[in-house]
């Protein structure tokens, strides 16, 4: 059964202000290192088990071209373009339906486009077992082993195994995103994983548990495939609802594979900074960077023209430059970074 | 007596890095407000008393075309290059020789061209004062009224009036930089002024000074003034010495006239925080910045293409880019900027 990865890129990310803009979210940006893109990343990841033909990218209309220059290295991939956002379902729901369509046997895997892994390896085996609870019928997701009491993810509490292999199992339920208490408990209890946005399933399963779950995307999907009508004119009449709430916690035979493979959701600057090389004094730099009595600080500029960056006795700090933009802030308080943005948007300006 | 002003601008400040550079040192950067250099500044405020025909301004080879650029507004001006910097002693010879030769008649005011004055018109009258102290054959100075126990300064304590009108003293002493300690007591007693570099004479007078207490400077200049060598020949050969260790500390006809004109030699960046007109949160900032949460910061960007400035969440930073450069320290750190100038040099890198 031929695999097929459906990579959603259509995230508009606001947290990497200004290195991220409405124009080039967090999945266009080269935030882990280097130049290569997280998007990039992610079908690069995945090719010792889906070539880039087999890749079906999801996005917005309007992050269309820059998604297609991301990706111009990675020849034959397909691109699907919502005319407008309308969480998960509708997307995976079409694009299952579209593979359905293109080859009925296929097997497919929903990829987020902007989140980091480590252990690449050890990620393709977990795929694979994934791949394999797929191919025996099972909605599947894989669930990340908890590394510490994160309050910002949703929870998969793990139940039974499915199949003798104990690689794969049934979900006890989903807990959204727990209070501090709660998810220390999740953490110590052994039997919690993270919800890493990964999911994977036969084509024909998806249709079916849509068909049966989220009837009304169904029949607009049917249309748009079939070619009764355009996507332009079923996506916005379309609910929003993600894959989660719609199919996966809905469904029967759904099934959890665990992942421990240095996964990270890159959330803020904050993770950033955790994630990237340092040098003695805890700082992430650029090569012509004077660092004096300075530690623990990220300075992020990838820009075209080289600068010199000069930190003075300042620890702990965020410092982002993009030529026609500049933040500053505590590591500590990445996650305010929306609120500029948002006072941006309050003032009508371009974000 | 015609008036003229030697204006100093042969200054290599390390300590607006990177606003400042060796090509571009602090009188020629908008430090104060708009766009006027400091440089500028100086022969604009002097203009009620010294037409630009008579200045002239004393500046090293290397900077010769930055500072004419600068001073494009100011017809006439005249400018002596220095072939290699001699501290103040050989350059107010050199330029008091060349006006005495144009003007035995001449009164001459020495002005540093890299300071702030506040009050423009309090300003005049003093220097208005110290002209006729001049004109009555001393060797005169202008000293500010502290107002902080500073110790990066020079203090004149004032003696006797040296005439009926009560505005010109004869100095007691000079003293260098003193103790914390030693300040207190200066601006407590009440008789202790700040060197502030500025400089009265007639032309006449400081050549015959020069003669008595630095007879070797004097030879040179007479060499130059009379065609006999060239300044190039000539500078090299000079020692290196101020114009106050070398003249006003040994001439038995100083006086010092007191002033009161919110005066600042711009010292740091701290300095230019204070000077500047700050928003609620006491920060100074461009024009397009969003601050959430920030006091008491300064962000110095006069670059040709704006950027937007989002600080989040800081404290009392000074920030200064230049489009090649970004400089990120605490205000009270501002004095630490030599220590990236001096690192910057060690490493072979342009400053």
């Amino acid at each position: 059964m031929a695999v097929y990865a459906i990579v959603l890129a259509g995230g508009a990310g606001t947290r990497f202000w200004p290195a991220s803009r409405s124009s080039r979210p967090k999945q266009l940006l080269p935030l882990a290192s280097g130049k290569e893109t997280l998007l990039a990343a992610t079908v690069r990841r995945i090719a010792p088990l889906v070539p880039p033909s087999n890749v079906v990218v999801s996005t917005g209309v309007h992050l269309m071209e820059a998604t297609r220059a991301a990706l111009s290295d990675a020849m034959g991939v397909t691109f699907l373009a919502e005319p407008v956002p309308r969480n998960t379902a509708p997307c995976i729901a079409w694009a299952a339906a579209t593979l359905y369509a293109r080859n009925p046997q296929a097997v497919c895997m929903v990829l987020p486009s902007d989140h980091f892994i480590a252990a690449e390896d050890a990620y393709i085996a977990t795929v694979a077992r994934a791949l394999d609870a797929a191919r025996n019928g099972h909605l599947t997701m894989i669930g990340i082993k908890p590394t510490r009491p994160e309050t910002g993810f949703g929870y998969i509490e793990i139940g039974s195994p499915v199949d003798s292999t104990d690689e794969a199992f049934a979900v006890q339920r989903f807990v959204e995103k727990p209070t501090r208490e709660r998810a220390e408990e999740y953490l110590a209890s052994g039997r919690f994983l993270w919800n890493a946005g990964m999911f994977f399933f036969q084509a024909r399963t998806m249709v079916e548990a849509v068909r049966a779950h989220l009837p009304e995307v169904a029949r607009g999907i049917d249309a748009i495939v079939s070619g009764e009508s355009t996507v332009e004119e079923v996506f916005p009449t379309m609910p929003g609802i993600s894959i989660d709430h719609g199919v996966m916690e809905k469904a029967a035979n759904v099934a959890v594979v665990p992942g421990d493979f240095g996964w990270s959701d890159l959330g803020t600057w904050e993770s950033i900074w955790e994630l990237l090389p340092k040098d003695g004094d805890g700082n992430v730099l650029p090569g012509e960077s004077i660092a004096i009595d300075a530690h623990r600080n990220l300075v992020w500029d990838r820009g075209a023209s080289p600068r010199t960056y000069a930190i003075v006795g300042v620890n702990d700090l965020v410092v982002v430059e993009t030529g026609d933009a500049v933040l500053i802030v505590p590591r500590s308080r990445s996650q305010d970074v929306r609120l500029v943005v948002e006072q941006l948007r309050a003032t009508g300006k371009r974000t």
